[in-house]
């Protein structure tokens, strides 16, 4: 294994996790920062990864009849402190226009920091009866929430996202409804970022400001810290009375509605480049990588070596594209092998093929894979079925790879001296009994910075004699506690 | 024919264009209008025609090697100040955020009006060398201009678009670059959108605030107006110079590069509803409609008719979904057949098919067209086909009807009391021979509210011997004026 991280400057990811995640995202040109503090650029190779976040989820909502709408960026002040928890939740981060057009505007505008007192102000009319149920509309668009701190993609004053909200007749319908974005979501980052996640129910101190529920995808960073990834609100009938939506159900009855709403952001590719990356920079799982495939002819003397070596890189380069894999060439002679190496390395592409004199005269091209580095000779012969094969290999690779990790940063305590040996130690996911009590985990919250993040879907009807970690008060369910980012 | 709008209260649209405008954007559920003022809800049958545009023009862009991008929403008022003719143009328009966070910013932030400060800043550090061009970028985003009047889709304080900016290393590039966005355009109306257009040359006073030139798509209202349907800015080394973005070119010189910047936003959709709608609703070309055809059974009171009657709607709506026919059925037999009838119409689905006990027994359907109300019997055997060869002449005829009334809303004039006879009369593009001067520009708008709209592409390279229509100067070339939205 070439240690490429020396030569190109990058800090180690074991070392000191932060700088190298800073380091990968701005060399690998995933993204910028901007002229305004907080706030991030999109580079292509990066908003490329989003693109696939919004071809695939938006074709899973659309077959579930979920469909895009487009809602103002601007939320009137006196519309978003109608519901109060709500405005609560939101207040410190809110950015506000106040004069616009040259004139001083009647009432501030704030500046979306989520849509559903814009949205549901407007459900009103939208909703008359049973008839007009479900109501499952999505929108793809830019948040801001003003942040202190700030990373690129994990945390940014501006953010992108898709919100969906979805309006049902009956408690039941809103539940299945919430349950099945958190699928959908969990698939996505299974599937297709070969990350494997925690998907459950949030506490009380960490649910949505104004939800009843709160569901979420929790990510276990390689550092034993947890990342929110996506969240999926059982809204109730909570905001349908506070902002008066009502439908006449089947006999002629008023009544209010039960909502929910879901979202992930970009803030997914920073769990993605967390999670995969190592010393050499990007790793990216082949189904949503922008390139797949790089091919590096070698330099050869002889000329006519040459150019059978550059006639056969066109060659497989082109049955590799009609095959559907996004492949591309990189005969930059002017730079080093190595040079081209690193590159790729760092941005990276799933797998490398190197193709020179010796190659040519065996057959086979040389092939060296992103994920561990594992070099092997291919057949011409059938070469795009050998390189779709270990495509599929690389995704489900990274995914198993991540499954350990997140099992090796999920341990067990039953009480509170346990925990915080644990923590004292390294920082990890944690599996304790918990009373499920806001005061305690404020308590905890305190003296440890650590927070429940989910009591996982298969414990939600767990249902023991145990005793809380933390305050030894009953307890019936086992959740997970963890520092987040 | 059917007169619907006396049922669904449209207004005429002979009678009362913006009226009719306002009814029918509204009624077919394309938009709402929101809680802030100038603000728009782009509901889901209006965010699908979007969607469209979306995905066709992407795919152009994506082909020609222009990758996507996000640069920031805010952007620092020193920022945008740095080219002066750019703020000047956009000043009585911006948004500004003084607050954030519960805190005062130390610069207030203003709300892109389009993004070619926040982006040629960061391009600086993007281009260092001749092989770092052309760089070609584009981002799917909203974007603030606070409007005093607006109109659904035509004219809001937030919109959405997209926005390429390219860079090139000579003049003659940025210059073809240029020609090819509004290639794109011109293409995208006419195949798409079945409008006619005339693209061309801006005078200097309708010059983009910091361009060296900008050419137009402008569409002929039924009206007679002008609306600017997109726009493709070559804004020479202007932007790189204020901005500093310089490459060593081949030779190690530093050289300032020539940019490029063009959009289209969801106007569009307004120049489409207000083109092809008609007294009934909109009217939608089948290459963009969410829903080509509607399929709508007639209730028999024979049971077992009825059955097969069913039986058949089914069996053909499937047959056109799988010929890649965006089919509906409406058996919504609660509402009478007027009823249905009308509110697809009025949702402008390019084609209607009626199927009752006598089109089983003739193994018929009946269709309607949207575009003309023409009637006709389609054979039971090979339907998908003759539907299909339907929508495309619909699509056909609804381009050649916008061309006949382009043409016919186009007339000539010598000389400005000709020019005004016109106008006192009707709305209407005229072409005039013109001096090009900025003065005589500003004069004509003061006198009469017409503006230059453009200088059409195969005028460009006239050099006639001809008086100004309007001050009587030297005038080689001839300009269509109008009024415009």
């Amino acid at each position: 294994m070439v240690k490429t991280y020396e030569k190109k400057g990058l800090t180690k990811k074991s070392e000191n996790i932060s700088d190298w995640y800073h380091d990968v995202v701005l060399r690998a040109g995933l993204a910028d920062y901007s002229e305004v503090k907080g706030a991030m650029i999109i580079k292509p190779d990066g908003y490329s990864i989003w693109e696939k976040v919004q071809s695939i989820l938006d074709s899973w909502f659309k077959k579930d009849g979920v469909r895009n709408v487009y809602f103002p960026l601007f939320i009137p002040y006196s519309l978003i402190k109608k519901e109060k928890e709500h405005l609560q939740g939101f207040s410190p981060e809110l950015a506000v226009v106040e004069h616009a057009g040259g004139e001083k505007l009647s009432e501030p505008l704030v500046i979306r920091p989520t849509s559903e007192t814009i949205m549901y102000k407007t459900f009103v009319d939208w909703i008359q009866s049973w008839r007009d149920l479900p109501l499952k509309v999505n929108q793809w668009c830019n948040i801001v929430r003003w942040e202190k701190r700030t990373y690129p993609f994990l945390r940014t004053s501006e953010f992108l996202w898709q919100e969906g909200h979805t309006v049902h007749r009956t408690p039941g319908e809103a539940e299945e409804m919430v349950l099945k974005a958190l699928g959908w979501y969990k698939k996505f980052y299974e599937d297709y970022f070969a990350l494997s996640v925690y998907a459950g129910l949030k506490s009380k101190g960490e649910t949505f400001a104004g939800a009843r529920e709160t569901y979420s995808i929790e990510l276990v960073m390689p550092d034993g810290k947890a990342l929110q990834a996506a969240t999926s609100h059982n809204l109730s009938d909570n905001f349908s009375k506070v902002f008066g939506i009502e439908f006449l159900d089947e006999t002629g009855k008023k009544v209010n509605p039960f909502q929910t709403s879901w979202g992930l952001s970009t803030r997914a590719i920073g769990g993605l480049v967390l999670t995969h990356g190592d010393d050499s920079g990007l790793v990216l799982p082949p189904k949503i990588a922008f390139t797949q495939v790089v091919i590096l002819p070698i330099v050869s003397k002889d000329v006519k070596i040459q150019e059978k070596i550059s006639q056969k890189t066109a060659e497989i380069h082109s049955e590799l594209v009609e095959k559907g894999i996004n492949a591309v060439i990189d005969d930059d002679f002017k730079s080093s092998l190595g040079f081209r190496i690193n590159k790729w390395e760092l941005k990276g592409v799933s797998l490398r093929l190197e193709l020179g004199a010796k190659e040519l005269e065996s057959e086979t091209i040389q092939y060296v894979r992103r994920d561990n580095f594992e070099k092997g000779q291919l057949k011409f012969a059938g070469l795009e079925k050998s390189v779709a094969d270990l495509l599929e290999q690389i995704q489900s690779d990274l995914y198993k790879k991540s499954e350990e990790t997140k099992l090796a940063l999920t341990l067990e305590a039953d009480e509170i001296h346990e925990f915080k040996r644990i923590l004292g130690k390294q920082k990890a996911f944690i599996r304790v009994p918990w009373c499920e009590d806001l005061e305690c985990e404020n308590r905890v919250k305190a003296d440890t910075k650590a927070t429940p993040r989910v009591l996982e879907l298969e414990n939600i009807n767990q249902n023991e004699d145990l005793k809380c970690f933390a305050c030894g008060k009953k307890a019936r369910r086992k959740w997970l506690f963890a520092q987040s980012y």
